[in-house]
């Protein structure tokens, strides 16, 4: 039996590219994409709509960008989708003013990361956006690291004052066991009495996709996955795992599968992505993974105890 | 707070040897030995006993048949121990009458594996080790596989006609979800009221983790762990998350960072063990690794779809 109301939502290009920069082939990015449309998905994330002030088209790919032009060469048309399009953005990172008509645009959806702090400005986005024709979510990174208190106002206040459909729950540290996610999805659930929920998580401590199911159970109904969990650090959900999983006929592994063996057989030989022992040990720390990565980065990729001892060292006291 | 009831054993070289026919070198073997030692857990299991005229020493490494003297030039004296020792033997393929008392022994424990069909044959082996004075338990494996009314039996006939101490609940195929782990869980503890359970996990759907704090939070006290995972096929549940989660002081998850350093990073590109796209098959559609294992040692190792389609088109009819 499934519940008809689970949207599952591809994030591979969108999280899989802070490992590279967005600097995917086009061709990647086409299979990447068809292959998601044709397993069932609900929506497919493309990637950022970042500011090309801010950053240098060459540097990062494509679709750290997502301008329509970039979208229509990755797309083609778009007669023939199943899936829609979402793109992300961070605030501070992109102009609302430049967002054209949802009517105009290939994306139907876009999403706003948000830490807690900056919460005053992901509702005015998001109202603006919404204003659009967008559907829209907001997506609270690092809950693992919110203050109770200031996590039930954000709450509180998104549900007043904002259009937002779906609110994420974004375990960005890859920090939460399953009964925490239960905990705060009972939260997100009881003050966002008339919003959707999502679960975004991460897998330092191999638990993505467990935490994720947990979220089913506790009637999350929008689910982020990456085809080989491919994301930043320790990575995500594996789509692979999730349409196992879920019951719906409607999602079919196949297209997955194939684009696998296509292309990520190659992609795990260029990035590193997926659990190592210095993103584990980020996770269970409850730590931004930017060490881990800068340790992976480096010679001393494999210090692992160093490493620990440094973290520890610094966050005892 | 932590549950002092529970027992952590590292079976990494034990399970892990499933790979490599443990052929690993002494020297790794004792490094391994030592780091699961300092790190506190409670039981470490080296390997087999298995009957030299059914395996050819040479073509398996010492830690597949663990005599005496094997575990004597593995363990030295063994007088300056914090952890006990346990070794594995399944039916049919060591014979009993081999067995020195345990007072003789370097053993502490002896693990007897068994299917459902043979559960006479494990009662039976099992009371002639503990008349010897060991420790046992019986690992019940692919309990996935199990007809319902077949386990039921089996667990009320071990718990009248054995001694064993611990029955494992053993997801062989890695096939189970933490909502099933918990359904089984409460079926071990209801039937054999007098005995401990342990968990045996594995990792083909990224859940042995997962499923092991669901067998924690089931009051499952007997926890198996493996160094990085290094297991069959997709491996284990990785001692370093169970170490990170346990709140016990006794636990040191440093030991254990030095030697993934030292060895693991090695082994990691000697040996192929842990999550990969065949094994996850063979997890959701709830079947032996074996086949994926034979995938994995031949020329099409990520021919992905074929062999789904090989897989379904066999199970499905």
């Amino acid at each position: 039996m499934f519940r008809k109301e689970i949207k599952v939502l591809d994030c591979t290009i969108r999280d899989g590219g802070l490992m590279n920069n967005h600097l995917f082939t086009d061709d990647q990015v086409r299979r990447i994409f068809r292959a998601a449309n044709d397993s069932g998905v609900d929506y497919v994330e493309l990637g950022y709509k970042a500011d090309e002030n801010q950053f240098k088209r060459g540097e990062f790919g494509p679709m750290k960008f997502c301008t329509e032009k970039d979208l229509e060469n990755i797309i083609g048309n778009g007669d023939d989708l199943k899936c829609k399009i979402s793109v992300m953005a961070d605030i501070g990172r992109f102009n609302p003013a430049d967002v054209i008509p949802a009517s105009e645009s290939y994306v139907d959806m876009m999403r706003i990361a948000s830490y807690i702090k900056d919460i005053d400005k992901a509702i005015d986005l998001v109202n603006q956006i919404k204003a659009k024709g967008y559907e829209t979510t907001i997506n609270i990174m690092a809950v693992s690291h919110a203050r109770e208190n200031e996590l039930d106002e954000a709450l509180e206040q998104i549900e007043k004052e904002s259009g937002v459909d779906v609110v994420y729950l974004v375990d960005s540290f890859g920090a939460l066991y399953s009964e925490q996610i239960a905990y705060l999805a009972k939260k997100y659930k009881s003050i966002l009495a008339t919003r959707e929920i999502g679960i975004h998580a991460h897998n330092n401590q191999q638990l993505a996709f467990a935490n994720t199911i947990e979220a089913v159970i506790q009637n999350i109904n929008y689910l982020d996955g990456t085809i080989l969990g491919m994301g930043r650090a320790a990575g995500n959900c594996p789509m692979e795992l999730l349409l196992g999983f879920l019951k719906n006929p409607k999602f079919d592994l196949r297209p997955i599968l194939a684009v696998l063996e296509s292309d990520f057989v190659g992609l795990q030989k260029d990035v590193e992505w997926g659990y190592t022992i210095p993103y584990m040990i980020t996770g269970i720390l409850d730590l931004h993974p930017r060490s881990g990565m800068k340790l992976r980065n480096s010679e001393n990729k494999d210090d692992y105890l160093k490493f620990y001892d440094k973290l520890t060292s610094e966050t005892e006291f």
